[in-house]
């Protein structure tokens, strides 16, 4: 893995960069589709590659359990089972076995804990969160670590992080064993909304000396403010020429100010989880499509928007799509509001390469909230 | 509306033709792909374009119903309001009235239902169902007719028959004064499975001189034999000079039979709907995907289809995709469905073209029926 970095705006701590992997080039910031299961729900691979997605997740945790590992061994890893050529970022399983899992035991050796598909058992631990993310063939894989609830009290915090150092040397070494060359390996930064614990967290983990370093326990519940807040106590530490990636986040505007303290990777469900249930991004906020006034406008969800799907369709014929039920809306919903995405995050790349962020972000964000229709959720 | 036909095969009755319709021709025999409420399930109108759906249905009960007329007029018909420029033939919604509706009574004028939406009431007449039609701005419409049960007594197919002959007389007399010239209507033929019945609906349907013909009350519980005695029953009284349509036929086995029988149009809701249930045809027969052998299957689903799954993706990818409840299965399923419907009507035609429609039946039955997984529905 090799990365470059571009440029930073001069108007604040944005940065541009390029990523080289296995599977071909990331220009960042770089917004990753959420493909849990080997699919980014309701759309293809074909979707994905025509609406320019870079780079897409998978789940370690998920494609442990299914299809296994010796089924993507057999395949010859996910990239040829999905039949996706770009890059693969995979999380490793730490955060669902902790929100998902039906049991979870954890020790300093590893998690014991039962499959929410048929409550079989298992044990997981840094050393096999690793196997089974090679077993992926994943381009980035993650360190598995202790994810912390929100709020949690500062012992708690304090010791997880320290577990997830330690679990995040023994992921380093067995990754160094398994020689994965082909893999990249990030450590993740835990400690909470806690200042001390954050530092010490960077330290330990950029001690570790990892091609890429994730942010981590946010997102889980906590105030925008203190998610930004956890931003800006780990950027600091964080080395200027390795990738920075934000778990988890976020909506559109969360986005603008993680890239505005120099972080330059993300991923989430919202766009397209929000997309299924019909909220949608536009330039000015954002539509539910359920509303009524939206039966009878036959012009496009976003007249700003490219997407093939603003080019094609009008708001009636979206609202008609979900209120049938019909799959379709899931899928042009889906394509529309990852399009918003990855194309919010290549305008904010361009903005960047121009020193222009700062008054971009401005722009962007009074429109956004011009229109906004809150969906209640 | 333009109908040639082109050729019939010297080893039977097999036909094909070329029909001119205000969106497009259509080469026959043709499989139509049902689009009930203005979209194809699981598909996109970019896919069936992809795989080479020349027209496909529109089903007027539901469009009437929602997004209502209202609204498809003033998107300027349904073609615009799906961005679906090839051609569109409607059901007159007659069959749904019958099936879906809460409670429905007919009357000679016509049939009083509930929607089965919302449980608002409604009247659908001949002339009402006309209009509907022109709202949706279909290239055929349908005749508004009664589709009777199976099986079902004599005095009661002869009186249902009867009034869908005078109903098609209506529904031909508001067509011409709403004088729709872009669009075609066709007759249908009633009669159930009694012979005298079948010829009395075709004489005085055929009398009323429609651009084309439908062969209705067949897929409606009917064994195979009693379908294509059916279909004998009407084909000699067809003129051979207008296209004939087998309402509801099915799979593929059933559309080799109705073709070598002369008939040209199909639709089906069963390609579609056994796809989403993971039942998947192949050129050697159905494959139910759910099959615990298709997991470690890295193979095609058909190594004979050319569709853009067979060329993509490995039954144990499609496999886990189903058994993961992912929204991608469903699309990709009814792709290969829709494309082996589309294709064997394709293949059927070319044999047709050359003389050898018996031969290629027995050939294609033969494989077809080789390692046939049924599914229990």
């Amino acid at each position: 893995m090799k990365f470059e970095l571009e440029a930073v705006d001069a108007s604040c701590g944005a940065r541009a960069g390029r990523l080289t992997l296995s599977h071909g080039e990331v220009l960042t910031p770089v917004f990753m589709p959420v493909g849990t299961q080997g699919t980014v729900k309701a759309v293809s691979q074909g979707d994905l590659r025509s609406i320019g997605a870079q780079i897409i997740l998978g789940n370690a945790y998920h494609l442990y359990l299914r299809p296994g590992t010796e089924i993507l061994e057999a395949a010859g890893g996910l990239h040829k089972f999905m039949a996706w050529d770009r890059p693969i970022l995979t999380d490793s399983g730490g955060f669902q076995v902790f929100s998902l899992a039906a049991m979870n035991k954890v020790t300093p050796e590893g998690v014991a804990f039962q499959s929410h598909i048929d409550g079989s058992s298992h044990f997981l631990t840094p050393e096999k969160a690793i196997d089974i993310q090679i077993s992926i063939g994943s381009d980035i894989m993650m360190c598995f670590d202790e994810c912390t609830s929100h709020p949690v009290a500062y012992e708690d915090a304090a010791k997880s992080m320290r577990m997830t150092a330690v679990w995040a040397e023994r992921c380093k070494r067995q990754w160094e064993e398994r020689s994965a060359t082909q893999q990249a390996l990030f450590g993740i930064v835990q400690g909470s909304t806690y200042e001390d614990l954050r530092r010490e967290s960077v330290e330990r983990t950029v001690a570790l000396d990892f091609p890429g370093y994730a942010i981590g326990g946010v997102s889980v519940g906590e105030s925008k403010a203190e998610m930004l807040e956890a931003v800006e106590r780990c950027t600091p530490g964080l080395p200027e020429n390795k990738p920075r990636y934000l778990m988890g986040v976020g909506p559109p505007e969360d986005l603008l100010e993680a890239i505005e303290r120099g972080v330059d990777m993300f991923d989430c469900v919202m766009p397209t989880r929000n997309a299924r249930n019909g909220s949608l991004f536009t330039s000015e906020g954002r539509v539910n499509i359920k509303n009524q006034k939206h039966k009878t406008d036959f012009g496009p969800l976003d007249a700003q928007c490219g997407c093939p799907v603003c080019n094609t369709y009008s708001r009636a014929y979206l609202s008609h799509l979900f209120r049938s039920g019909e799959i379709l809306a899931l899928r042009l919903n889906t394509l529309h509001n990852l399009w918003f995405m990855l194309d919010l995050a290549a305008v904010c790349r361009q903005a960047i390469l121009e020193d222009r962020f700062a008054a971009f972000k401005r722009t962007f964000l009074e429109a956004y909230f011009s229109a906004d229709e809150p969906t209640g959720e």
